[in-house]
């Protein structure tokens, strides 16, 4: 494996693959983000970025992609899948990414997935062809990732048939809300939903989501409401992020969106989810593109970085390698560094995989939003994946991203290059559409229930329930390609003898790693409850075994995935170097996790050892391919635009080797 | 171990301890640095920032502070320690932090440190009133870690008595120099020097430095000099970063700072140093004063970033702890947690270890400043401990900083809350005054010669020297504190037999990590040269283990200095929670690492899994004492800067308390 034969790279053979299911979103998306309009650009006032990227909102309404994730009935395509990956690909300039997420995925989606059809004929047209540009008013400066515990109440008054909508205090105004500080006219507000009991009292009824109007046509605020600018932001400043106050703000019954409970003229509530608990998170689980979206959001910035990344240490020399018999002395290109190889090439393995895993979900999504039956199980699983997902795309986003941004050195940090407004605009996707060490921790709840049940969010009551049980075993459930995969363990030869490079020995070792951690926590949680500790105090002792549960099971979804997507490439050649590089994959998080292979007794000190010695064969037998991989993603070259990625450096390097050739006579002339 | 005793915490001792032997010159820049004048800002234009930070640096000038960097022959008190721990304070505004190390510590410090008396009577009285403005101008596009191989061209014309300086082509401008876009006049130039030969040639003595004036009193630049603004950056934006060029520009034979290089009018070149690497090497050495400050600076955000980060979580709910017999139901603070402790209390201790490592450098450079004699093997020493400090700190910082975004959840992407900025002006940490991968190797080599001999920068020919040589041994050296830790390592129990909390055991570990993996690497190299392979991709091959080697030895350095700096500590029970600290960052470096302890069987499983256990149980101990440990680096509230840090969190959440004891009968009202 050491020297590694050259292979053939079937570029369009790996493009389509790569463009997956969704490729004509691709190519479309590809075709409408052209030109001055979308170019990427910087240094721009926070004011002028806003207004800009409103206008490519708008510009981008025109050209139909919105129509992907709304119902026919309105117009749309209801193509589910497409609307996400029509969001990932607009990496040109991330605050219209993340605007476009706001107005049609969060302000449409909350308002289709929670709505009824009144709702859809009344309000998605105009969202569509943003004529009415909305808000999704979840999060509050107190709440953010407890969602359940908002305060923003929402009181129905039957003498009037309308719902009083109000913000208590700073606690309970909304936050980081996007569309709201400039254009938004229109808020989904989640709160506490509360009918008379005709007693002079109250019933609370949990979470629920209405229409309210915020600003009038004109743009001033509408009476009772009240909004603040969150002003500049690490990134994202085409976004107008703001906070909202309602005081005793009064909209009429019908605003409720009302799929998920409704109140009836005379104030009495129904819902077709007996338990308010179950309703709650039945209607977050709606929202779920959102989460999904995010990390294929995630996922092209880091393509993009390290696009350029790549490119750039492709071209770019340092320092001389000694003259040999056989060769002039030259300056290195830095990408032949191992340091530098083992930066980028890892990442860009790991990038492979999560695209294969973003495809599988998307595609789970899609699915499910087309089944007519309702399958309990199967939704929780997509929430729960979904969780995972969106928690290590985003992580790794941040981390290559640096990565990269050091890589690159000083051009890495002008903002021409285009990395920092990558870093600065992707830093937040680790937090919003939910803060990732709570989302891996409801992973990993799943995952403790077998998806069978909910703990609820980190309901505490479903915990302690769980820990009172008794016998628990993880059921590994392949995620991707089940029979191949089966056929691959299958196939491995013993824990030892296994060659390195066996794909069913990686496959039966990550599944080894997931079930040992994940019983090992079951067996910790209740060996604790039995001694009668405080259901808090032992899951919160347990919380970095929590973690590295939730992480050990995305592992292995994105290693299934990536050999899943490996088996659709239609072309030898180009698969078997997939293969090196999902080697690469595997071979780089045992790595990064041997202490725990060795703590566990799974792999000897010679067998780690040699995963190193490997990690960095494959760097080095990969690296002849890396700009050719990090292309095939099909960003372009004006999405990227950063010079250093276009040609500047090559260009800079053929003029100083001419100078250098020239450089004496001229001296000389000089003096 | 596992349920710590409280212990009383003496602030002022701390703080003393903290300030340590320049404490005078912190309570200085406390005293002097408060005000709107100085006080954080953002959302501002670049070239509102600009003109700002040039404010700052004049009103700089007039407290004396600049004065502490240079010679008492102009009016300076020649105080080197000083000037490295003022540059650090200056974290209310890092592009103030950056443009005074451009103005006082590079282009004054280069003047100082190349030049003669009479560039100092002549030059250094303006540049510490910042009455001639200046450059550094050293890096070029095309070479910036390799300094050597610089292309802009000095050359003496004889005739004229003038120097012409030159840039061949795009590659030779001069790029990312900061004070060039908009307010330098002057620029120290670094170019290859050539004198003629007699006989129509040139004589090459490699990189020199000239006075090269850029622009006229109005600002305009001089003739032959073309000027390009950098543009936006990710951050520090309030420094004028430029690219300079120079068309055949002639300054006069004087203007060569001839310390270590001079040309006599008739064109004969002279210098104290034949060797014309050696020279280079020494003229480098000069100028370590910048990568160590740089260090610090970082340090200072880093403590910042955690001050703000830790407050905040102190004072952040979120999820409930469910109701027990004992207690009612309560949000839960976030530094409560157990994985958000884990994120930012093993940092805090790394962060005080590079505290104290940093005071260590600071003296040795203060004190090698002062001797009469040059002691080669100590200025040797001094850079490569330089070079491995300004790399372990600045990667710490990004890191670290990095981490606080997310622990602040949306409120740490706001700019108002300062992390952001943090961020994005400290990001280039890692890069510019050497690119950290690039001085990790340069400690190494240090390392693998004893101080004894110099490979020059990555030099191939020493490579293939030392390559050739017959035994190595490392020779393990002692960096502070040298008869504590020589009586702690000599009363360390027994392999096994130690507790995990033994300070001696702890650096016997260490100590043996770093012989082991330094010696390992000599014998890799050797073994591989005999083989007659090229000496390049040998160390190329290797350049991870080359890491690997730079980074144990700093982290024993870090840890030797911590231990003296705790031995320093004049109140028992503070010097007691201090070694908890120290203990926390020792176990969490040995956790990260444990896989090398396990490969190498310095460690056995039961031990690794207990070093795990026992860094929760110290997150766990520390947590109580953290704002305080965080606060004790006296970074004024004001610098910090962010609302989420002075106490809105806190009064945002007593208003939410009475709202919720008051709210029920308020809803009856409404509705």
């Amino acid at each position: 494996m050491s020297e590694q034969a050259l292979l053939k790279l079937d570029e369009a053979e790996l493009r389509g693959l790569l463009d997956g299911r969704w490729a004509n979103i691709r190519e479309r998306a590809r075709d409408v983000i052209q030109g001055e309009q979308f170019a990427p650009v910087h240094g721009l006032s926070m004011e002028d970025h806003r207004a800009r990227t409103l206008k490519q909102l708008m510009a981008l309404a025109e050209t139909g992609m919105p129509a992907y994730g709304f119902p026919e009935s309105v117009g749309g395509t209801d193509d589910i899948g497409a609307s996400v990956v029509a969001f990932e690909m607009l990496v040109a300039d991330m605050s219209l990414m993340v605007k476009m997420g706001v107005q049609f995925g969060l302000f449409g989606g909350a308002i289709k997935a929670l709505g009824t059809d009144e709702h859809h004929q009344k309000y998605l047209p105009d969202v569509m062809t943003v004529a009415l540009p909305g808000c999704f008013a979840m999060t509050e400066t107190g709440h953010g990732s407890d969602v359940q515990r908002l305060r923003t109440t929402a009181t129905y008054d039957a003498g009037s048939g309308e719902f009083v909508v109000h913000t208590p205090d700073e606690s309970a105004r909304k936050d980081y809300i996007g569309n709201a500080a400039r254009d938004g006219r229109m808020a989904v507000v989640f709160a506490q939903l509360r009918t008379p009991d005709g007693e002079g009292g109250l019933i609370e009824h949990g979470v629920h989501a209405l229409m309210v109007p915020i600003r009038d046509r004109k743009g001033k605020p509408m009476p009772g409401v009240t909004i603040e600018d969150c002003g500049p932001k690490a990134g994202l400043n085409g976004v107008d992020n703001g906070r909202l106050w309602f005081d005793g703000v009064r909209v009429p019954r019908t605003n409720l969106l009302n799929r998920y409970g409704d109140v009836a003229a005379d104030g009495t509530y129904s819902s077709p989810i007996e338990n308010q608990n179950r309703r709650f998170f039945t209607m977050l689980g709606t929202l779920i593109r959102g989460r999904i979206s995010v990390a294929g959001g995630a996922g092209t910035a880091t393509k993009a970085s390290l696009a350029i990344a790549i490119r750039y240490a492709d071209t770019r020399r340092q320092f001389t390698r000694p003259a040999t018999d056989s060769r002039p002395e030259r300056e290195v290109r830095i990408l032949d560094y191992l340091a530098h190889q083992r930066k980028l090439l890892p990442a860009l393995a790991r990038t492979y995989g999560l695209h294969f895993a973003q495809e599988e979900l998307v595609t789970r999504l899609h699915e499910l939003s087309k089944s007519e039956e309702r399958d309990e199980r199967a939704q929780r699983e997509l929430e729960s994946r979904a969780a995972g997902l969106k928690a290590v795309a985003t992580w790794h986003a941040t981390e290559t991203i640096q990565t990269c941004r050091e890589a690159c050195g000083g051009s890495g940090y002008l903002a021409q290059n285009r990395i920092p407004q990558l870093k600065a605009d992707s830093d937040i996707f680790t937090t919003f559409e939910g803060d990732n060490t709570v989302l891996l921790q409801q992973l990993t709840k799943a995952l403790l229930t077998n998806f069978k049940d909910s703990f609820g969010d980190l309901d505490q009551l479903g915990l302690a329930r769980f820990m009172a049980g008794r016998v628990f075993e993880t059921v590994i459930e392949r995620t991707a390609a089940i029979p191949l995969i089966d056929r691959l363990i299958a196939a491995a030869p013993g824990r030892d003898e296994a060659s390195l490079y066996n794909r069913g020995w990686h496959l039966e070792l990550f599944e080894d790693r997931e079930k040992h951690i994940t019983e090992g926590l079951a067996r910790r949680l209740r060996r604790a409850k039995k001694d009668g500790s405080d259901a808090f105090e032992v899951f919160n002792r347990a919380q970095d075994h929590v973690l590295a549960a939730g992480r050990a099971h995305m592992d292995r979804v994105v290693l299934e995935a990536f050999v899943a997507g490996i088996d659709r490439c239609g072309d030898k050649s180009t698969a078997k170097l997939l293969n090196r590089l999902c080697d690469l994959y595997v071979l780089s998080v045992i790595e990064e996790d041997r202490a725990w292979f060795l703590e566990h007794e799974r792999l000897s000190t010679a067998r780690t050892k040699a995963v190193s010695a490997a990690v960095n064969d494959l760097c080095r037998g990969l690296r002849p391919y890396a700009v050719r991989l990090a292309d095939a993603f099909g960003l372009r070259d004006e999405w990227l635009g950063a010079p250093i990625a276009l040609g500047a450096e090559e260009r800079r390097q053929e003029v100083q080797q001419a100078d250098e050739r020239a450089e004496r006579p001229k001296q000389e002339q000089q003096a």
